[in-house]
């Protein structure tokens, strides 16, 4: 089966429907030959963490863990007080399709409606300021994602207001990156890991939805969240008797920059999907520079796009239209974009037509 | 890098040292090259729950989950109500080396002494009885290993009385599969997985220990155990995205009976290391038939061994002598048995002459 | 010290600043003078349950316990699986004020926005058919409150719309009852108990905030929801010794009908109140019939008005007006009615002057 | 009904069976006659804390509480993180009689046999030495009982003793004094609450079982440890909307040392018990100094006197022999002590030829 198909349909559903890339499989069959200390006290994951180390510019711990549910989970469970509530945008991960996992650990999620995805300085301060008695919840860590899930992206002097604004409140700030191979390397984007690390308290660095079989590496730039945190790592189920296996994959993915060569690609795919639908004239819900695209599609449309393309539907707005999920990876061909160019066109001006006269109808 | 050593020691730590049979990873390389389905539903964990399910003679859902602890954690955490507890053996895993994973969940282990890590009907009994009231926890499942934390196999006859017993009294009864492949492949064993299926509400069958990079098959027998259990997985963190990564490996595992080939070599291993140490006397701390052997050993033989093998210090008895724990594993080359051989007997013999003398000093 | 007043000012702050009814006090020195089995397991609390169930009509186990939040949190802990959400109104105070403790036993609690504090049919359909992944929690548990926090009592027909709903979809449908007895004694109001307790898996009768010094009655109609539930209030540490306490207190509101009685006192004196109100154009911002009343006031007569009388500020609008909450409790004495309207309608009309000539000078 | 008597059987079961001393009752009568501020806040709260600081020679935070296991849960939730363990002796109250409190807030407990109730430096740092690993819990806090479950007490050498060793080794020491009036008014007692509050991190006064309805004080001494502790308090369900009823109590107790008038009392009347006892011959599991006592019994004489006397059964000897409770209360009239004296000794020289004869025909 070719990669970016399935049953002959393209595959834009979402990058993590394939596997690894090539080097890491080959990483990690290196890796599996030799003999390992367990439980990541592995050579692989120190080098792994020395290479992210390097790109930090100032000491931080790291601490590879399988995927981006239990890392958000490991990390809150660790940096909290049972009082201790997170503030989060309502579209965060965390608040939506985590199943309850940091509610599970004791911790309300306090959410703050966007419009983007993003939190800013005011939208946090809203949310403290309405949260001052010791009936309430305490609000104490501030939860973000880069690239959010709209795909849009912090600039640095938004994350740097927030950090700032997070500093003056005694919040912490916390960023979820599954997709933040994905953020760094948008066109025009000016944060790297240095940028962020001296914002954010903690982050994750995200190798599931960027190349890797699985793996998520945490970086714990505040040294009071340090202490004990393998103890925590242990106590939810998280700590690999292998931990050679996502070590060594982030060895590879940091050795020589693979991971943002890896994310640049899917942001390419993605902006020249982007441009097939803006030829056409599709409105997007969110305009994202990353490798989401969620464009507004007549609900005809959307029936019809689906016995050709494999994607999310996002929202169904109940007004004839649809948003849709449209999603790129480190693994999407340009046959992909190729066929998605060579059908679309034709099959949005049918079923824009289709709408038309059954406005025309209703009217 | 060979394996079975680390800087030239000969390695009998443990059985996750060493990484992935080359079938299992080769089987990834290829899942990897696909488009699957995320999170558990591709066609590599469905057929790898069905290869499982066909050796139980019954249905049953099965889970793949990627380690020990993690699985222990969502599985207790599902199955159990607040207020009920957990009686398992003092030496069992949840309750020594899990870092309170299922007391995180909320639920107390209650703990019954033993001399070879193995539950009884009578053992389970005396614990239920003291818990009578109220104001105790109520206890609900019976945790056992098998193997167990001393090597140690149950016989059929022995699951059989105790998960008759746990019916009688409306206990659930679960196992621990982290070394199962060791025990159902030990010389004289009578329980294989129909058996077990037919005594045990759950049970899981360790991957990572037997082959695989990471992985556990979590077997639900119990139709009231089964409701709603996938949520459970995403609440605790342990739903990877990318599931193939461990149903592809228990594809190859299961596809023609590899994983019993793997634990038997364990086994074979271990058995002539056991006739090494005998040939010159040792003493087992336990009797054990599986891929760990607990020699007792004068204090100065163990110092001088960790010169020449990687092995665990189990148990400093303060007498002069210390029990280890020598493990071998699907991996364990004849070469490293071999090695031992030259160098035990000797090295064992000196140390014997230092302790008596040593000790016709001190009377 | 006068009931009703504190520093002279007239209080109207809350239903708790007041102790107990003389006669709950009596019933407490009597029983206090006897030997009682403890824990709940008192003559005193047998009867008050079986007074309660009286009025049911139907079976249930009556548990009684200290507070609201402690009633809820326990009831929520023993009712859910982990991974099982409760759907409550954005007001409620479950969401709201009690600082977190129901996601410190695990369980999210989703948010459904109100005019009026109060849970439909429709707005519960719309949360459930939000959460329908396992990637999400699970909707399991309508919570609503009688009264509810804007003072405002569920009509028979809507309890009974709701009820249905929820069996429809297999919702438990629990009430908080902290105001239950001012919900029951409103005028016009057609719920009793037995209506209640038709529609209700579960609800509690609240004591502290009618009578009692403490006390909240937790009524379990489903019988599938019993089970072991004396194991949870323990655990909870909600399980008094001294059981007495409570059963007595209990005893004596419900031997004769004097729950009822100063429930109807309060609402009497808060029909009182609003009259003053009205009979100077004061808004309401939610029309309560119980005894809660929200009137919006000019900043300025609020600032003056808390010269002489304790309430609550509820909500600072922004625009020169404010939300209080003036509150009647079963002790409230007709003087107090008397001295706020001896007071207010001078000095909202000053108020409304000054605000007049701020609006005109504004312009 | 007369105090000490039920169904006219003497009452020497346990120390809550009977209500509040009347000082007690009649503050409380006093405080719901006033209009006080909620949850804590009170005049009473305020004064009862202050008295308990005078007598501890330093600052410290006191909240009042409604029962033992609640002020442990709240206590020991707000003080460890999540993998943080407690070590306690297998005979304390937490790890025994609380349903799984501290489980159920996430945290195991680690026990240690002793054969007094009491633990030592010694046997701390033997299982804190057994907690070396991240795969373990970390133990964090001690936890003990004065008077321990079996009556015993510890002295101020003893208290100093395992203070010092908690501080050398970043432990926290906790005492649960449900019992602590009975321990400080021992006679030979040489603790008070100063030297306890110069040992302990917190620990708190039982009022519960010592002339109160409900009521217990906890002592916050470690500053590190009191931050948002009501938000914990609020989070549990233990935070009392009229908190003056325990405030007030409390107050009526500290007030001039009737805490320590009634808690000498039920020493008293225990002393007297043991005389009778002692004055027969009958040997006792533990010696204990203070209200409790644990006298064993031939079987047959247990059976008896059930007939005559209400105590618990606290361990069946299997050897003909049984201990048994018999407790003492500040209400224990010396009317009782005077009908046990008249019946036991019959009783018991009854039940002794009994034995004999039975043990002589079995040889």
């Amino acid at each position: 089966m070719q990669i970016g198909t399935d049953n002959a349909r393209i595959s834009l559903r979402n990058d993590y429907s394939e596997g690894a890339h090539p080097r890491l499989l080959q990483a990690l069959a290196v890796a599996s030959a030799e003999t390992n200390r367990g439980y990541g006290m592995d050579t692989h994951s120190a080098r792994a963490a020395a290479l992210i180390r390097d790109r930090l510019g100032r000491d931080a711990d790291v601490h590879f863990l399988a995927g981006g549910t239990q890392t958000n989970m490991v990390a809150l469970a660790a940096f909290l007080r049972p009082h201790e509530a997170v503030i989060a945008p309502a579209s965060g991960h965390i608040a939506t399709h985590e199943a309850g996992a940091i509610e599970a650990s004791g911790h309300k999620v306090l959410t703050v409606p966007t419009a983007d995805g993003k939190l800013t300085p005011a939208s946090v301060q809203s949310c403290v300021e309405g949260h001052h008695s010791e009936h309430m919840v305490k609000p104490r860590l501030v939860y973000i994602s880069n690239t959010t899930e709209w795909g849009t992206v912090y600039r640095a002097a938004e994350l740097q207001a927030l950090g700032a604004f997070c500093r003056s409140r005694d919040l912490l700030l916390y960023v979820d990156g599954a997709r933040l191979g994905s953020a760094l390397t948008t066109p025009g984007n000016n944060v790297d890991l240095a940028i962020l690390s001296k914002e954010a308290d903690a982050f994750y660095i995200g190798g599931t939805k960027n190349g890797a079989l699985l793996g998520e590496a945490l970086v714990i730039v505040n040294a009071a969240l340090r202490a004990d945190f393998r103890h925590v790592i242990k106590q939810r189920g998280a700590m690999l008797a292998k931990g050679m296996v996502v070590g060594a994959q982030f060895e590879a993915l940091f050795d020589d920059g693979l991971y943002f060569v890896l994310a640049t690609h899917a942001n390419v795919m993605a902006a020249r999907l982007r441009d097939v639908l803006q030829q056409v004239g599709v409105p997007l819900a969110v305009d994202s520079p990353s490798n989401q695209l969620f464009p507004v599609l007549p609900d005809s449309v959307v029936e019809r796009l689906q016995q050709h393309v494999e994607f999310e539907v996002w929202e169904r707005r109940g007004d004839g239209t649809t948003v849709i999920r449209l999603m790129t990876s480190w693994a999407t061909p340009q046959s992909a974009i190729d066929a998605f160019s060579a059908i679309f066109p034709a099959l949005f001006q049918d079923g824009q037509a289709v709408m038309a006269a059954s406005q025309a109808q209703g009217a």
